[in-house]
């Protein structure tokens, strides 16, 4: 017999995902969101939701594009000052100390120190209720050499990014391998 | 300067969730989806993403609901045997020795065994490309008392959800704790 919690988001584990974008004047922002994850493989895409109220929320509108950021663990404060602060009162690129990259691709910025970055364009948006959903399509993707595997790709235990704790709203590491999707289940 | 990586679905955690359906003869379904996450505070909403081809998507359309069970990481070749094998060629809750619960709130399935689940009444299916992404209203959390804190919300050292690695599709476990989130950004 299971314990009923109520309606709750109690997701775990969700992604700490630093949504870069412009606002109508140029100036950069990042806005840390854990509401998303990826909706699409073919086009490649990734939701994030935001809350009209926050400042990144107009940029998207407007700039109809934005970055995710993924921050390693050793950047858990420049993640969590990104969701502490509004952009409409601070530049949050120069308060952290950040360098400012204009994605080549889409007219978003992101964070030069930050090690995988997803460039996106809005593809839709949905009114769900407090939240709103936009849904980019990726068009590229950018990371540190230092985070790559041989292969190419992205190593997880180098990249080291940052679980959220919905429940208990706190940041974790990645632990131990578990082992091999498409794989394990087959004993 | 970044190394580009092309256009990729990189985003990194991603969860490991079990969605629950009944199929058109009630016959009850688990299979493991990454692409999704919480896209909603109020009403609390998550979204998961399935191709057309698989067996639970045609569920979901009928039923106009689904679970999303998190699986501990004890559970890990559970998970993935719901990802490797569809529900038309096998009862996978019968090969798993698996315990179907029905949801009392909605017309879906879920596990005894998996200690969380969110109990989901469809509210919209948006279209993207390969994937059609489902927003399912969280209209009720069910979870073992094991899993718990203090406080009567889930403890993420003992539910010990599963990350999942995209880029090299592997399991990982969660890890030491970070900090608490709106917090260490302030120092």
């Amino acid at each position: 017999m299971k314990k009923s919690l109520g309606a709750r988001t109690l997701l775990c584990p969700t992604p700490v995902m630093l949504v870069g974008t412009y606002d109508h004047d140029r100036k950069p922002n990042l806005m840390t969101a854990a509401w998303g994850g990826i909706c699409c493989s073919q086009p490649p895409c990734i939701a994030v939701s935001l809350r009209k109220a926050t400042y990144s929320y107009a940029c998207i509108v407007e700039r109809k594009a934005f970055t995710v950021g993924i921050a390693s663990e050793n950047q858990v404060k420049i993640a969590d000052y990104m969701g502490l602060f509004s952009g409409r009162d601070v530049n949050k690129f120069v308060a952290m100390e950040l360098s400012v990259v204009k994605s080549d691709l889409v007219d978003a910025p992101y964070a030069l120190e930050i090690p995988l970055v997803l460039e996106c364009r809005l593809l839709h948006t949905l009114e769900i209720g407090m939240h709103t959903q936009f849904v980019g399509e990726i068009v590229d993707v950018k990371t540190d050499a230092a985070v790559l595997s041989q292969d190419g790709l992205p190593d997880i235990l180098k990249l080291r990014p940052i679980v959220y704790d919905t429940a208990h709203r706190a940041y974790y590491g990645v632990g131990p391998s578990l082992g091999e999707a498409f794989s394990v289940g087959k004993k």
